[in-house]
């Protein structure tokens, strides 16, 4: 037992927890103290105990101590015997003000709360900062998955060069099971819905925001610069189409939500941050088109380690809960021995490159005349806008003529400008699909 | 600059490192250090300034500013203005005694040293708790690929069950050529060589050495307790034979070098460590059985996570001095804000079990007289030792006849008792292969 040999002498006799929210989190959190807690006691080197469980709603049993039960999270952070507050709540506030609140008293907080982050994050490390004390948010990116600590600490030594991954699993559920059964957006979502993988307003996790919120975290830990939600350029699934997966079969492809951050240098060295999250065709070679299901996958690019993956589970109670206490066990460490681990880093200040400036590559599905000249007027478009074509296929749909062209890479505003102009075009009777392609070199 | 806010107020102006050894790592730390030193300032709160590099030989130009070499480590880590020391010699002696001498000096250590830490990260990690220094080794295991740091902290509030992987580069070179090419083991062992992927005496490589003391690594940090590289049970991949893998591919299968480590609960609820390395059939839907060539991946599973891979690669001068860097920033700032990472933890204390006692699967191909009756026999044999048959295959193999036994999970004690007895039988002419099965749940 080594580790005991390095504590200090005015180091607490136990640490006092304070869980902000009994939701799916917090059960399994408060279970996790709970049932582990010899083996937590031996980690840290002092007792982790539960001061208090803030809840909304008192009357609901809920199969814990109704004694540590309470409605006034300001009250319970407050207290003296409280040194960790776990924050499992979501949403901005009140989360926002009592985090806030807790690293001002000196507490170290522990959150799953991606919304807050994707915002706040300066604000709260800089409290925690003036505090010393920790802040930690593994779980907020990719649940179970350590990507966090691996970025902010493994890698610290290294250059990020690109971060790119499926962290929401409702989407990439839904875009599975189209990809597996052939089913349109709609079924897919209702089945989700119904085996628990979508929420009744599914807003947040279709339309890209959570992915977009854990882009935003990745980016600013990859490049030590200050991303916010607002910065990522964001589209959701919803109008993915059946045709759309199909099609990409036929590319040797799968379409997958991707959450990505990459470094972009530019012609007079500038170096710009792109974060955008988007539905896109990636090949079926490529790791991440095998991540299927509620899983989740990052993938880091780095100058030195090279190309890096982690996969696992990306939501859940139990795995988010196994997040959260890796954090938990850190923190009351770092109090036990008067330590901190790192808070954010932004030093390098990168600004945002726009999306019309991020070289991408576009599929683009039209239905068209069927005569002769189309393909050429159509091709014409794209050399107009010097966006290169790296494949074309041509085919009858159902007594419409369908044509699919995917493009070499080129900024995104040429290949927006270029999918405005084919939209003008009279043998182009409409454009069915834009979508983007990743994960390869071309 | 968060960061800097928390900087205490006797932290040094500049961190001075030793880099012991410049070859193919050494050489890439100190092209890292050089290279980013604008980031790594910001990144640690104080410049990191070499101070000196430990050599054997001054004669030989290394593209290093020669004032900076020496042949003297053992003065280069006395220096006062040296902070932190990084060894990347490899093997026992003298790594050993600088780092322990480094430690008790009151500077921290990163090291890639796994045979070393496989036998004394006990004695080296009471060291740096008595200094209250960092003991860091993330290259160690697989590389490049943050492991270290997942398992001791991301998953500290975890109960870790298992970790299996491919954590050695020049084996997986080998059983992925010989199941591309259909080659033989000495065939590909020396394009192995000739490309750089073994060495000239491979035998740490292909003996499963290099494999036991990662294995010893992880199992010490998964379970939390002691484990050295002579309490790993262990067989290389010199054995393994074109024949083998063509068999395996037929039961959908590849044949990988594992690392295994294992908690394994016994009927009284005793639980024991079971670490072990050896060629495996595992099926191609396995996670680990695309990882290829000098590519490492580790699976955890963990009892709330629940399964983690973690994939990059595993060797290699620059992906393994990007893990050494991170080590060194962590380090660093730990000195700058006067804190120290987490040491060994080996509160648990579990027992290793011995490999008589550890449930597995085999694979065994033998050679069997081709009449009535012998298929019934080696059943018999099986069904003796109580291990039950999963699968049989029989085929003409050049006039004679081979048969091919899976089996389901059983104590490998029995399994080795019952290879012992199919030996002895008259109608079984040679038991041609044993290997073990893993990867599935039978």
């Amino acid at each position: 037992m080594t580790e005991d040999m390095g504590q200090h002498a005015g180091a607490p006799r136990e640490l006092g927890v304070a869980v902000l929210g009994l939701g799916n989190v917090g059960t399994e959190v408060v279970r996790i103290i709970t049932e582990n807690a010899i083996d937590l006691r031996e980690r840290i080197g002092a007792p982790l105990v539960i001061r208090g469980i803030a809840v909304r709603d008192l009357g609901r049993d809920r199969g814990v101590a109704r004694e540590l039960l309470t409605d006034d999270p300001a009250s319970l952070i407050r207290r003296d015997d409280v040194d960790i507050v776990i924050e499992v709540v979501g949403g901005i506030e009140p989360p926002r003000e009592l985090i806030r609140t807790a690293l001002e008293l000196g507490k170290s907080v522990v959150t799953a709360n991606k919304a807050l982050l994707a915002e706040y994050t300066g604000e709260l490390a800089a409290a925690a900062a003036a505090a010393n004390v920790d802040l930690y948010f593994e779980a907020a990116v990719a649940g179970a998955i350590p990507v966090v600590r691996p970025l902010m600490q493994s890698l610290a030594g290294d250059q990020v060069e690109r971060v790119a991954g499926i962290v929401n699993g409702t989407t990439n559920y839904i875009l599975s099971a189209m990809a597996e059964t052939g089913a349109d957006y709609e079924t897919a979502l209702a089945e989700a819905g119904r085996l628990g993988y979508a929420e009744a307003d599914p807003t947040a996790d279709v339309e890209g925001y959570d992915a977009a919120a854990k882009a935003a975290i990745l980016a600013s830990i990859a490049f030590h610069s200050r991303v916010t939600a607002a910065d990522v350029y964001r589209e959701g699934i919803s109008s993915v189409t059946a045709a759309d997966l199909a099609s990409a079969a036929k590319f040797d492809c799968t379409v997958k939500l991707l959450s990505i951050c990459e470094r972009i240098t530019e012609a007079d060295g500038t170096e710009r941050i792109s974060a955008r999250v988007y539905p896109a065709l990636i090949p079926l070679a490529h790791p991440l088109a095998t991540v299927s299901g509620a899983y989740n996958a990052v993938v880091v690019e780095a100058h030195d380690a090279g190309r890096l993956m982690f996969y696992g589970q990306g939501a859940g109670g139990a795995p988010t809960a196994s997040a959260v206490m890796g954090d938990v066990v850190m923190a009351a460490r770092n109090k036990v021995h008067s330590g901190r681990g790192p808070l954010e880093s932004t030093y390098a200040s990168l600004a945002i490159a726009p999306i019309a400036q991020v070289p991408t590559r576009y599929y683009v599905a039209m239905h068209v005349l069927d005569r002769p000249g189309v393909l050429e007027g159509v091709a014409g478009e794209f050399a107009k806008h010097h966006v290169s074509i790296a494949a074309v296929r041509q085919e009858g749909d159902g007594g419409r003529t369908q044509l699919i062209v995917i493009t070499h890479r080129a900024p995104d505003g040429a290949l927006a400008e270029t999918v405005a102009a084919l939209k003008n075009m009279e043998a182009v009777t409409a454009v069915t699909s834009v979508l983007r392609m990743e994960g390869t070199d071309e």
